[in-house]
């Protein structure tokens, strides 16, 4: 029997729908997103076969299965962003799609709920046989997702009922006594308890629960697979190969690439596949959420402190490795060859927004920031374009966003959070309104005794580090405004009404409590300098190197700047670095300046190496730093975030 | 129609047989692999059922072949290694493994010559149909060397007659207006000349010279083959999957892999999968020296100059990329995910002893000795027993040599080389004698005018640079000897008969023409401080870090000399580094040892990024490093070659 401490969410996330955004740099963004992704993320999975495999199930069948067993779960990402998106922009050509792609999932769901077209099309006597590696209950999860997020754009119920009728043959199915699985990518536990929270029906609830604690069980489901290959589903022709080189052996599992290695309340490292982690993780989150079970929230503050201190880029990307696309060892951050998929960096904004709510912690909205701005925009190109499956911190030029890829999970995953975007920047707290992003915004808040504001920030935010916030409000009231002291910021300033205040700093928020009144205006400075960082002395990829920050965001040396190979470039300590915007530079962006140096290449005739002379001759070139996120939007070439450091 | 223009070979290598090696670094190794390599690896070819499949042409059979395709291939790798040794050092037991093993494949060769186990059991009507991938007249190739080297060290026809009676069916069967194919895995070419100069006959040269020029045409049967991937031959299930995986697509043909992208005198840079490479361009000096096709010189110049300038990493391995287990880009040469094989490294070996003995110019020697004594040698523990397939420059601790892979390859190539090391020493030159290495040993030529003498090298190379010379003949004469002054040596001495010489220098050979009396002696002193090597700018990998050499021998540093963890280890540019012997260390290696800086592990907490200090705070570390060859022989742990330079 587990007996949790009880604990309660701080935050209470104020929702989208209930935030509009006008913001410099984001609405290019968001409307790049809202009207070049979805449409083209929509004719790529209509034109490689996502689509037809619904169509296949209630028509003539050629025989060919489009994609990889889990494409399905594309098409309702994909819906889920869409529908985000028409909460907040209607648009009837997008919604003319979305219905259209409903009839045709809803038209292949099976008569019990079952519905995933790779079992049904391809080893419709296999269904719920392989766990380990067919991603049918994360496909499932999505779809859960997608109804959910459709009926609260769209009040209509035509998809939330496909995935309730699919959710309850899971409840039938899965559980106590019944089967007790876990599948090998999460995903939908999390939407599980969106569908409880929903329907209010514990059912789901008490699913997601089976499903996060049956993780990590020793008579673990993934490891009996590995006992019974020839008897469960896979791809033509490799029956079940890939369970072995994720999890072992029968008589040697390893169930961390599931995280399947501990109950989820033991487990203190991040390890495995870096997206079923975070999504694995804001299960957990919800669950504790929904629960109070403070095991919960402690196992995953643990998972978060080793993360952030151990296993993360600088970018805020995580999973190092693209052989397991996750995590490997401590202090292990190869820059080249990076996996850090765009993916997980979505699935970080997820469950760091969830530690966010959980705690009040300004350290979760920190992280959420940073990877919101380096590791999750640099997934997709400035026109909405391309997207990153993989994330390096250098290249040698051969590094591409592309259109679409076979796995293409990374496009809606990125359309979906920027679909919900406005839903991170704000949380109602117990005593008012906490804001976490710097983002130009208005929202209109009712406070729990009734009182209703709207606050409007300005700003030219992530350029300038001046923040105007004015509040409108009907009659004087008393609240508090929590506004987040980025951990970047070293120096900042902070005026309400004009009058410097200096307000109590709590777990990293400025907290101004008092009476508000009409017209009440603050202006928080952030000295937004450009700044040198180091990494751990254990990273040894980035020994005596530097990166460049200034805001929340990174930076990176791209060969488009250069006359000398970036790898070249030396940054000498006491270099300065100057900020300017260049309206013209990919779609207006601060550069940061200044002189570096670079070995001479005088003397090297044909030679690759050469005894080393006592001082290295050295020749001054111009250096000029780009955002991280805007790399490989130019003529393609070499790019690097970590640049030597030079004694002067 | 081609008119070369004529080139003569410079030198004439010395084979083994005439040379015997008394030396305090190499005869240990030498005794490792003849007493313990060879009869392990025989283990590990009859357990890992390589030997089964000779078997089971003529037996009832399971239905299970053993290994990859060209599994036999390693097999007679292996004769030849056995056959190497027994011609210096007649050992009863191997000569009845050898035997043995013999009449085994004897017996499997089918009647017209064919023997090729994979063929013959899985896919016996697929013969000669996937050169791209099946490696079928690679391994015919090493079939015929291997038979060469048996009947010239034991006399003994049998395994010879197996070999002509494959190449002879392989002379009835490819050629001009037969089957014009190439293997897509160089090998057959360098076997065929060798048994052209064997046996005199010239069908053998021209079908070398066929597959040799055949290569880079533009109606490739490499490229005809991805039009036929149902018709040809691959595994059982994954028909043909590797062409396309190698080579593209018939309308997008890539033959750089199995360098058919263009023919060989055409070819300006080393491409494609290593081993291949070398293999392909010993046989294309093979070629030339029986041709005096100066042509194809001039082409292996011009690919020697980019393997040299570009592509080549400080050890003399090559090819960085485990994806190709090859050539990459320019300047590519990661150190961490180095692939560098240990097969690479002998074909470099072969390939430049070769250029050697074509050209007379030092150049080819110093590259032979910087992979023998580095690339090379790291290939195989210090006491025979464990292969690194890869051999990279950086590891984090977690590779490691191993006794047996699947793709055994690397084993019996290395035990081959080393059983015919004596062979790369000495050459007669048109004058006299060139001396290429300083391994103790000593050497019996005879003179194209008729005189007979030995010379003995004595001293303590590679941990001193003081080598004494010896001349034994029975009467005086005149001759020349060619001592090689190494590119890594920045000062020498040279007494004759004690007294201070100072002899011409050309093609990186001190030249010393003279009557030679009957206990005339000559000490070479070559100075061998420890240097520290800079890398090109180009190569980001290396930028701003030092590699130690001192003599011919690579240095590293490994943990298990340092309390702190290798990769924080910083070398002052002024830092004085002494050499000293420790007999008990590695089996008794020079370490360079000084004193070393490290970053401060303090007020990191738990952090993983930090605002950059303008001074790093430093402490001094005792740096050791060993020599790169003997590395991963003690407890694992973290190595690297590239030490971050500080500035003083």
């Amino acid at each position: 029997m587990h007996h949790p401490s009880h604990i309660a969410p701080v935050l209470r996330a104020i929702p989208h729908t209930a935030v509009t955004i006008a913001d410099r740099f984001w609405t290019p963004r968001l409307e790049n997103n809202r009207r070049r992704s979805l449409f083209q993320q929509y004719h790529y999975l209509n034109e490689t076969g996502v689509l037809a495999n619904f169509r296949n199930v209630h028509q003539p069948w050629d025989g060919i299965y489009h994609g990889l067993f889990f494409s399905d779960s594309d098409a309702y990402k994909w819906l889920e962003a869409a529908g985000y998106s028409l909460a907040t922009h209607p648009d009837p050509r997008l919604r003319r799609l979305t219905d259209e792609l409903i009839r045709l999932i809803a038209a292949a769901q099976m008569a019990d709920g079952y519905l995933n077209t790779y079992f049904q099309l391809v080893e419709p006597e296999k269904r719920f046989t392989n766990f380990g590696v067919c991603h049918e209950l994360y496909t499932a999860g999505h779809l859960i997702e997608a109804g959910v997020v459709h009926f609260q754009a769209t009040g209509r119920p035509d998809l939330l009922n496909v995935a309730r009728r699919l959710a309850d043959l899971l409840t039938r199915t899965f559980g106590p006594g019944k089967l007790e699985a876990v599948d090998g990518h999460a995903g939908v536990e999390l939407a599980l308890i969106r569908l409880h929270r929903l329907t209010g029906a514990a059912a789901y609830l008490d699913l997601a629960a089976f499903f996060i604690n049956a993780r990590g069980r020793s008579d673990s489901r993934l490891r009996l697979e590995l006992a019974q290959l020839e008897r469960i589903a896979g791809r033509p022709g490799k029956p079940g190969q890939n369970n072995r080189k994720h999890f072992g052996s029968y008589e040697a599992y390893d169930g961390r690439y599931a995280q399947d290695h501990l109950p989820v309340r033991e487990q203190s490292e991040a390890v495995g596949h870096a997206v079923r982690a975070t999504y694995l993780y804001c299960a957990m989150a919800d669950l504790a959420q929904e629960t109070g079970d403070s095991a919960l929230l402690e196992a995953l503050r643990r998972i978060w402190r080793h993360v952030t201190a151990r296993r993360l880029y600088v970018s805020g990307g995580i999973g190092p490795s693209r052989a397991n696309e996750g995590f490997t060892r401590d202090y292990d951050l190869p820059n080249d060859t990076a996996c850090a998929e765009s993916c997980a960096a979505v699935g970080m904004v997820f469950w760091n927004h969830r530690m966010l709510q959980l705690t009040g912690e300004g350290r979760f909205a920190d992280l959420m920031e940073r990877v919101l701005y380096n590791a999750f925009l640099a997934g997709v190109s400035l026109d909405g374009g391309k997207y990153f499956y993989n994330n390096p911190l250098q290249s040698q030029g051969d590094c591409h966003r592309r259109e679409w890829d076979e796995c293409a999970c990374c496009p809606p995953n990125i359309a979906r959070l920027l679909a919900s975007l406005g839903g991170y920047i704000y949380s109602l707290s117990p005593g008012g309104l906490a804001v976490h992003l710097y983002i130009q915004s208005s929202v209109t808040a009712r406070l729990a005794g009734g009182a209703e504001f709207t606050l409007r920030q300005t700003g030219d935010y992530p350029w300038e580090g001046r923040i105007s916030l004015a509040l409108e409000l009907a009659e004087p009231a008393d609240f508090e405004l929590r506004l987040r002291l980025p951990g970047w910021c070293r120096s900042h300033q902070l005026r309400i009404n004009g009058i410097p205040a200096d307000p109590p700093l709590a777990e990293g928020y400025l907290v101004i409590a008092r009476r508000w009144s009409p017209g009440d205006s603050l202006l928080l400075e952030l000295a937004m300098p450009a700044e040198r960082v180091q990494a751990h002395p254990r990273v040894w990829q980035n020994a005596q190197k530097v990166a460049l920050q200034r805001g929340p965001l990174l930076y990176c040396l791209e060969a488009a700047d250069h006359a000398v190979p970036v790898e070249q470039i030396l940054l000498p300590e006491n270099a300065p670095l100057t900020g300017s915007f260049y309206p013209d530079l990919c779609g207006g962006v601060v550069a940061l300046e200044g002189e570096a140096l670079a070995p001479s290449l005088e003397n090297w005739a044909d030679r690759l190496y050469r005894f080393a002379e006592p001082a290295v001759a050295l020749r001054p070139v111009r250096l000029r730093a780009v955002p991280y996120y805007c790399w490989d939007n130019r003529e393609p070439g070499a790019m690097t975030v970590w640049i030597p450091r030079l004694n002067p």
